[in-house]
């Protein structure tokens, strides 16, 4: 068993971060213990703590992202910036990036310059392209990912334009790559003694995300039509509206294709030949969808979801966001907590996916006002208070509080 | 370095996954040099074996998320499949299972009783809502998990229905969640000496996947409205129609929105009190999109592109999935590799989206055929040719080769 719900708290990041992608990695790190050097540019910080929305000024899409994170404000223009970050490797475990392609070895904080320093660094470089590739110097947002990627064609309705999803899925997603990939040098670390340099794309893992499609593409016959709500290869499976939201219904067997006709009063379904068997309903799928919905929208979701549940069809309202994180649910499985962020006060957080030995990540602190910690990450690699007043003086650290 | 680009070359999985989400765990951890004992049901098989789309009777969705694995074929309901459980539990480093909740215990392999055969064991289960609270026993699939988890409510047209992704979005990224979780496990075990259960739900991941609206939800004045391809803070930050296509632009400064219009000869939007800062944009979004798709669909998305990324302006073409993959970036970072696949010969997979040290990781071999490895996994863990032969006799152990 853990000796606590944080499996890496002896881990120390130099955190070079950002944008979401990135910074989505270092969140996670830091919420499994990992102790988070959040090095920001010096009177600008994050970028993110100028977006919306904000409570009392401070961005709340920054201390979200940012919470038990540690804040140095650091001029790295300066000799004397470069050198902290020399020193802080040498305590570092990991480097996370993910400035435009190449910036940071022009800056002299590449890998092959920290890897001298320190043999068992990891270091993990994010990037819209990868460093290679006729694309590599190109600019990649979360829509312009989804756009290479195959996600944005694929997504969205039949008739419809390609889509992009309301969130930054792909950055999210590439972080999820990304900490894997700090994992397995750090597992690697324990096991040979050496460190590595790992690169990830997001147009790489926004590909992985549609394998399924890509599989049919290069295996099957799937042009790239966008199917909406419904399935390219089972049917019933899809968003259908009632008369008060949308349900998911899924019949992926004959048995649930009975089961539902019979549930709804629509026994002559099943002997239909248009419905007959999965094959001549996904043939005639957007008739089917407009038949089922013409009896779905006389029934209220959380009705309809209870019918097609007793008769064993996957069925699930489709919850409106102020249910989806209010919900009986949401409560008894802690998917958020109440934590104390400076400026703020007493404000909701959401907690890790990842539960160990049935424990949730307790989150420690809200996020850091910038340069908020920048004297005791100092102190903690070696520098003295006087060392470090010099240094504040000469505008290479900052404590701008904002 | 790595001393190869498999960091898991000594970890065993016992895979008991059934469900995408949980078979791209073993998949992932698979490309990763780890040995992937998967267990199949005696007789059929993992589901996938029966899903389209086929080459040569062979579902080339099942290959795809099972390559580089191992299959053993093994009836579970005698004592004498439990007991070569126990015996692989031995040897294993990893548990992974996705069973219906609870099914695994009623089994007698529950984490309590393995962790018994081997306190090292990282055991990892996959579900739908986690082991408690009250949708526990609901069954989740990767529609549901966005119909519950907030991605169904966000996605889609402002005026049209909630949406699902094309893929199993919700299937993957949970998956790449729980990598992290067999990783941390994993790393702990190097650490500590002691291995964890580790519970994680499809709903909790999807939750964080929408992170951004939660967020804008709990802090700021979000509704739940769908944007579609607008943002809800940046405008112009979306997907427009071209001649040929649609392109991602966006213009997420002042500087950006004017070297936009003076492009498009459109200088006159600078000084349009309706578009005169992104506040007044965004209050104009949907006639703003109108707008700019009046110009856009005179161009040609490759030509808009090229123009448009010349002054500055993030933009990309979305890419149609024929051109996605097949792409110069495509073939030039590796994204695929053909590899001998039994059954259907030499086929195309995807590789993983990691590369350490610079280096792909190379895909060993294709899909197993349904216990073609039982004889080998037994053999590892000690059993002698007689006592398998009897094992296959009493068909405990089966070779089906399907």
């Amino acid at each position: 068993m853990f000796k606590s719900n944080k499996p890496l708290e002896n881990i120390k990041v130099l955190d070079f971060t950002i944008a979401l992608a990135g910074v989505y990695v270092s969140w996670q790190l830091a919420d499994m213990g990992a102790e988070v050097w959040k090095v920001e540019k010096y009177g600008v910080g994050d970028q993110s703590r100028a977006w919306a929305p904000f409570i009392n000024g401070m961005s709340t899409l920054y201390t979200s992202y940012n919470k038990n994170k540690k804040s140095i404000e650091l001029d790295l223009r300066q000799e004397k910036g470069k050198e902290i970050i020399y020193n802080m490797v040498k305590k570092a475990d990991v480097v996370l990036e993910n400035f435009k392609s190449g910036s940071i070895d022009k800056l002299g904080l590449g890998y092959d310059k920290l890897k001298e320093i320190n043999p068992k660094i990891v270091f993990v470089s994010l990037s819209g392209f990868g460093k290679n590739g006729p694309l590599a110097k190109l600019p990649c947002y979360d829509a312009i990912a989804a756009a290479r990627g195959g996600f944005a064609a694929s997504n969205g309705d039949k008739k419809g334009s390609p889509m992009k999803a309301a969130n930054a899925n792909c950055d999210t997603l590439t972080g999820t790559h990304a900490l894997n990939a700090v994992l397995m040098g750090l597992y690697n670390v324990r096991k040979t003694g050496k460190g590595s340099y790992i690169d990830i794309a997001m147009s790489d893992t926004v590909m992985v995300s549609v394998a399924e499609t890509i599989i049919d593409y290069f295996t099957g016959n799937y042009q790239g039509t966008r199917f909406g709500n419904n399935d390219r290869f089972i049917a019933p499976y899809g968003i259908y509206e009632t008369r008060d939201g949308w349900v998911v219904i899924i019949a992926d067997t004959e048995d649930k294709w009975k089961a539902f006709c019979k549930a709804l009063n629509k026994k002559e379904w099943i002997t239909n030949p248009k419905y007959i068997n999965n094959k001549s309903r996904i043939e005639n799928v957007e008739e089917l969808m407009r038949e089922i919905e013409k009896v779905t929208i006389n029934y209220k979701r959380k009705e309809l979801e209870k019918i097609l549940l007793e008769v064993g069809v996957p069925t699930s309202e489709v919850l409106p966001f102020i249910e989806a994180y209010t919900s009986e649910h949401a409560n008894k499985t802690n998917c958020t907590s109440m934590v104390n962020q400076d400026k703020v006060g007493l404000m909701r957080f959401y907690n890790n996916p990842l539960q160990f030995d049935n424990k949730i990540c307790e989150i420690k602190t809200g996020a850091p006002l910038l340069g908020a910690n920048s004297r005791e990450i100092l102190k903690k690699i070696g520098y003295t208070d006087e060392k470090i007043d010099e240094l504040y003086e000469k505008k290479v650290l900052g404590s701008s509080l904002i």
